[in-house]
C-alpha cells in the first residue's frame, strides 16, 4: 500500500507521520523492553530464591534424618540424649552461624584463610540472606556427623561446646578455603601451581570429610563404649529401632535433593536434573553393592550396612555430581559402597575404634573417595555434556587424560583430613581437660537419658534386660 | 554514512524506505514486547503458584508433625485416638473449608465481620484455587492445637463436631477480620482511629492464638486428666515416645518454611529469605533459652520443654518475621522461650489446668507475644531494610518511636482472645450438653484406644503397669 | 509540537534524523526483544525443572511412606524384612529404570507396544534427565504396592528379582501404551475407532492398577499367611504400630502433591492448583466416608481402614484430577472410600485372599474406579473451567453427554488388568519354580527378620507372646 503512495502526499507530512509513530510507539516499546529485561532478571533471582529456600528447607529436615538414623542404630537408654544432641545442634547452629560462622566463611577474605567481616550478618541484604539460609543448614551437619560417631558415652555439655566450635570455626574455615572464591583452594599459590581450582560441588569434603575426620579424632579420644570390644574383638551392639533408622535414611536421601540440587545455587541452572540423576544413581548403586557384599559374606543381607551403602553413595557423589556422566555416577556409588563396608571393617578390626552408626566410614572415607572421584571421572568444563555448565570441575579427570584436577583434589583431601582431624583433636583435648569428654562409667551403664536428662525415651515400654 | 547522503536521493524514497523498515520491524517488535510482557506476567504468576503449592504441601505435612508431637507427649493407651483425631482434623478440614470456611473468610465482605459468598468455592478460578489450597492447610491447624491440649480424656465424637465449627466458623471469622482486606482490623473505624492496619504476617493470632485460647476454653471445661493433680499439685505424666515427639517437632519446624515463607503469598517477593532467616533465628533462640532455663532450674536440660521452646519461637516470629531485623528475631525467640516456660508453669501451678502437650503456652501465650512483638520491633514500611517491602507492618514499633502499630496489635490481641475463648467456650458448653465432652472415667482409665476405636496402637509390645 | 514544524526544516534532515533514531534505537531494541524472548523461554524451562525436581523428590519420599504404612500394618517379626524390601525397591528401581525402564517406556516406539532405544539413557540431554527423574520415582512405586500385599511370607530374593521385572518391564510397557504419545492407547487403531485418546493424568492405571493387579496375581500364588483364615473365615492380624502407619499415610498424602501436581509436567501450567485442590478434596472425602461406614457397621471408627480411605481417594483422583470439577472430586473420593471398604471385604470374604495392607483394594480397585471416573465426570477439553487446559481428558464424560471418553477408559482399564495380572502371574510362576516364592513355614512362624536378615527390628523391646 505504502509503495503506491503518490507524490501529492507531501514528504513533510509523511515524515511528520513517521516521527509521530516513532514518538508514540518507540519510547513505549523501548521502555518496555528494558522493563521486561528487568522483570526477567527479577524473575531469575526470584526463581533462585524459591529454589534455595525450598532446598534449604529440605536440608533442614535432614537433621530429623540424622536424629532417626542415630537413635535407630543405638540403644534405648541413650535415645533422649541423642535426640537432644541433634536437636540442639541445629538450634545452636542457626544462632552460631548467624553470629560468627557466616562471617568467617564468606566475610572479606584475609590471606585466603578466613573471612573477616559480616559478623552477626551486619549489612546483609536479601541476596545474602538467601545464601545464609542455604549455607546455614549445611553448617550444622558437620557437628551432627560427629554426634553419631561419639554417641552413647559423650558428655552432653562437652558436645554442645564442641558444636559451637564446629559451626563457628572448623566448618566455616575449611568452607572459606573451598567455597568463598578467595580461599587457598580456589585462588593463590596452590591453584597457580597446579593450574585448576579445587572442585567440591556440594561438600564431600566441606561437609562430610570435615564431619567424618573430626569424628575420628573424637572417637579416638573418647574411646569405645563399654562392652564394644571383648578381648580386642568388636562386639555387635544392635540398634534399638530399624524402622527409625530406615526412615531416617530415606529422609536423608530426600534431603540430598536439596543438598546437591540446591548447590547449583541457581534455580536457572539447566544442569540441576543431571545433578539429581547422578546423585540418586550413586545412592542406588551404593546400597545394591553393600546388599550383595553382606549377603555373600554372611549369607544374610545386612540392613544397617545396606542403609549406610546408600548414604556412602550419596556422600561420594556430592563432590562429583555436577561433573560426571551417569555411568560414572553408578561406578562412584558402587565403589563408595565397597569403601563404606571396608571402612567399617577397618575401623572395627584394625583401628579398633567404636563408631556406633558408621559415620566415619560413611562421611569421612566415602567423602574422601568422592573428592578423588572428581579427579578421575570429571569430563571437564566445556567438554561433552558439560559444554556450557557453569559449575562443574574445571579440569578433566584421569580417565579423560587430565591430571591437574586429580592433583588438586588430592591436595584438598589432605588439607581436609589434617584440618578436621587436627583442630578437632585439639578442641576435644581441651574440652576433656576442662569439663570431661566422657560421662562417668555408671552413667554410661545406666544410660545417658536418665543421668543427663532425667527422662526415658520410652517410659511405658518394657525392655529386655541387657 | 547517512549524513553523507546527497540530495539526488529523493526524500520520498527515503521516507518510503524508512516507513517500510518501520512497517517490517516495528509491528513485530511491538507485538513481541507485548507478548514478552504477557509471558513475564504469566511466569510471575506461575512462580507464585509453584511456590504456594509447595509451601502448602509442606504445611500439610505439619499435620503429621502435630500428630507425632501429641502422641509422643502422651500415653500409649490414647495413641490411636490421638492419631485418628489429628487425621480426621485435616480430612474434615479439607471438605469443610471447601464448603464453608473459605466463603466466610474470603467471600464478599459483610460489615467487616464475615464473608458471604463463594460457598462450595462457587466461581473459583485458578488463582482462587491457589489461595484456597494455601489457606486450607492453615485452617485445620487451629483445631489440631485444641486436640493436643484436650488429649487423653475428650470424646472423639465431640471433638470431630468441634473441628467442623473451628474450620467452618471460628477460624474463618477471625481470619476475615485480619486477612480478607475488608475486615475490622484492616479497614473501618478501628483502623481509622488508630491510623495503621493490624499486622499478623502468617498467623501468630489468626492460627496460633485462636487455637491456643480455644484450647484454654476447652481444657477449663473438660477438666484435667485423672491423676494429673494430686492435692492440687501437678503430677508429671511422661509422654510415651520422645523420638516421635522430636521427629514431630522437626517436621513442624520444616513446616514453618512453608507456613511463614509461603505467607509472602508471592513467589517473586524478594523478602522471602529474610522471612525464613528470622523464622529460624527465633526458633533456635527459643530452644536454647529453654534448655538453659531448665538446666539451671533442675540440673537437667528438659527435652520436651526444650522442643516446646523451639515451637514457641516459631509461633512468636510468625507475626513479625517480615517486619523485624534479625537481631530482633533472636530477641523475640528468646522471650518466647521464657514465655513458654513461664506459661507452662502458670498453667500447671496457678490456673491448674491440664494441657498434656503445652499447646496453650506454645500457641496461645507465645502467639500473643508474637502479636505484641510486631508493635515493639517492627521497623515499619518504607524504612531501613524494609524500604520496598510490600507486606510488612505499616507502622514502626515502640523501639523505633512508633506507638500506633503497638496500639492496634493490642486491639487485635484482645479481639483474638475474646473471640477464640468466648465462641469456643459456648460451643464446648453446647457439645457437652448435647453429647458429652468427656469420656466416662472407666474409658479414660482403660485408654481411649480400646474404648473408642477397639484397637491398640502397639498391640505386640509389652507395657509397664501404670 | 512536531505538527508545528515549518517547511524551513528540510525534509531530508528530518528523514536522516528519523533514520538515525531508528538505527540507534531499533536494532538495540530488536535484539533485546529477541534476547528477552529467549530468556523467557529459558525461565519457563527452568521453572519446570525446579517444579519437577522438587515434585520428584516429594514422590521419592513416598517410598518412606509406603515402608511405614506396610510395617505399621504388619507384625514386629517381619519389620526388618519389609523395610529392606521397600528400601531395595527404590534402590533397584533407580538403576533398572536408568538401564532399561526408561528405554522401554520412552524410547523410539515400536508398533505402539514398546520403546526401543535410549538404554542406559544414551544421548540424554538436560531435558530428558528432568523427565527421567520424575518418571523414575514413579516406576518403583508399582513394585512397592506388590510388596505390601505379599508381605510377611514372600521370599526376599524372589521379591527382588520380581522388582527388577516390574521396573524394567511390566511398568514401562504399560506406561509406553499410555504416556509415550506413541502407544496403543493414545494413537493407532483403538484411538481411531473410538475417537478420543485414553486419559490417565498421573497414573491411576499406569502406577496403581498395574501395582494392584500385579499384587492380586502375587497373593493368589503365594497364598495367605499362616493363621489368616480359620475354617475359611478371615482372622484380623493387627499391625504392630499405628503411629508409623499414620505417619506413612500422611507422608503418602504429602507425596501426592508431587505425584499429581508434578504430572502437569509443566511448572507454568495454570491448572496446577485445581489439580491439587481436587486431589485433596478426594482424599478428605475418602477418609470421611470410611470413618462413617466403619463407625456405623461396628460402632467404632476403624483406624487402618480410615487411613486406607484417604489413600483410596488419592488413588482414584489420580487419573481425573485435571479433568473434573471440585464437587466431582468430592464424589469420586466418596465412592473410592466405599470401594476400598467393599473391596477389602470382597477380598477377605469372597476371594479369600490375604492382603495385609489392603493394597489390592486401595491401588487396584480404587485405581480402576479412578480410570472410569474420567469417563464419567470429565468436563472435556475446551469446556467450562478447562477451556484452555493443555492436559485434560479430551472428551466429555457421561455426565456431560459424552460416551467416547468412557469407552476408551474401559478399554484401558481392561488392558491394565489383563497386562498386570497376566504378566505378573507368569513371572511369579516362573520365580516360584526357579527359587521358590514363599518362605518355609518355620521361617514364616519365626518371622522373616531373623531368618532372612539375622536382625530383629526392635531387639530391646519385650514382645507379647503370640
Amino acid at each position: 500500500m505504502w509503495k503506491r503512495s503518490n507524490q501529492r502526499i507531501s514528504g513533510l507530512f509523511l515524515i511528520t507521520l513517521g516521527i509521530i509513530i516513532i514518538t508514540l510507539i518507540l519510547p513505549v516499546s523501548a521502555a518496555s523492553v528494558e522493563e521486561n529485561s528487568e522483570s526477567i532478571a527479577d524473575l531469575q533471582t526470584a526463581l533462585t530464591v524459591v529454589w534455595l529456600i525450598i532446598c534449604g528447607g529440605i536440608v533442614f529436615l535432614m537433621h530429623a534424618g540424622f536424629s532417626l538414623v542415630e537413635i535407630g542404630l543405638t540403644r534405648v537408654k541413650n535415645t533422649t540424649n541423642i535426640l537432644m544432641k541433634n536437636f540442639m545442634t541445629i538450634c545452636l547452629g542457626i544462632v552460631v552461624y548467624w553470629a560468627v560462622g557466616w562471617a568467617l566463611m564468606y566475610g572479606a577474605d584475609a590471606a585466603g584463610l578466613i573471612g573477616s567481616d559480616q559478623f552477626f550478618m551486619t549489612g546483609a541484604d536479601n541476596g545474602i540472606w538467601t545464601s545464609w539460609w542455604f549455607q546455614m543448614v549445611f553448617a550444622a551437619t558437620g557437628a551432627t556427623i560427629v554426634s553419631g560417631a561419639m554417641a552413647e558415652r559423650t558428655s552432653f555439655k562437652a558436645y554442645l561446646v564442641y558444636t559451637i566450635f564446629m559451626v563457628g570455626l572448623i566448618y566455616p574455615v575449611f568452607g572459606h578455603w573451598v567455597w568463598s572464591g578467595a580461599g587457598i583452594l580456589t585462588s593463590g599459590p596452590i591453584v597457580d601451581t597446579i593450574g585448576v581450582v579445587y572442585h567440591d560441588f556440594a561438600g564431600s569434603s566441606v561437609v562430610h570429610m570435615i564431619g567424618g575426620f573430626s569424628a575420628l579424632a573424637g572417637v579416638l579420644l573418647v574411646g569405645p563404649r563399654i562392652g564394644k570390644f571383648n578381648n580386642g574383638k568388636p562386639v555387635v551392639i544392635p540398634g534399638h529401632s530399624l524402622p527409625l533408622a530406615f526412615l531416617g535414611t530415606l529422609i536423608l536421601a530426600f534431603g540430598w535433593v536439596g543438598f546437591n540440587g540446591g548447590s547449583t545455587l541457581d534455580g536457572n541452572d539447566p544442569y540441576i536434573s543431571l545433578v539429581i540423576a547422578n546423585t540418586f544413581l550413586a545412592a542406588g548403586a551404593g546400597a545394591i553393592i553393600v546388599l550383595l557384599i553382606t549377603w555373600m559374606k554372611t549369607g544374610k543381607p545386612d540392613p544397617s550396612l545396606t542403609a549406610n551403602g546408600m548414604l556412602a553413595g550419596l556422600v561420594a557423589i556430592t563432590a562429583s555430581c555436577g561433573s560426571v556422566a551417569s555411568w560414572a555416577a553408578v561406578v562412584i556409588g558402587l565403589i563408595a559402597g565397597i569403601i563404606v563396608y571396608a571402612g567399617v571393617m577397618f575401623n572395627e578390626y584394625t583401628l579398633k575404634v567404636d563408631d556406633p552408626v558408621g559415620a566415619i566410614a560413611v562421611h569421612g572415607y566415602s567423602g574422601a573417595w568422592g573428592i578423588l572421584s572428581v579427579g578421575i571421572f570429571a569430563i571437564g568444563q566445556g567438554n561433552g555434556i558439560f559444554a556450557d555448565a557453569a559449575y562443574t570441575a574445571a579440569g578433566a579427570g584421569l580417565l579423560y587424560g587430565g591430571y591437574q584436577q586429580f592433583a588438586i583434589q588430592v591436595v584438598g583431601l589432605i588439607l581436609a583430613v589434617i584440618w578436621a582431624f587436627g583442630i578437632s583433636f585439639i578442641i576435644f583435648k581441651i574440652l576433656d581437660a576442662v569439663m570431661g569428654l566422657r560421662v562417668p562409667e555408671e552413667d554410661e551403664i545406666a544410660g545417658l537419658d536418665i543421668k543427663e536428662h532425667g527422662m526415658s525415651a520410652y517410659p511405658e515400654f518394657v525392655l529386655a534386660k541387657e
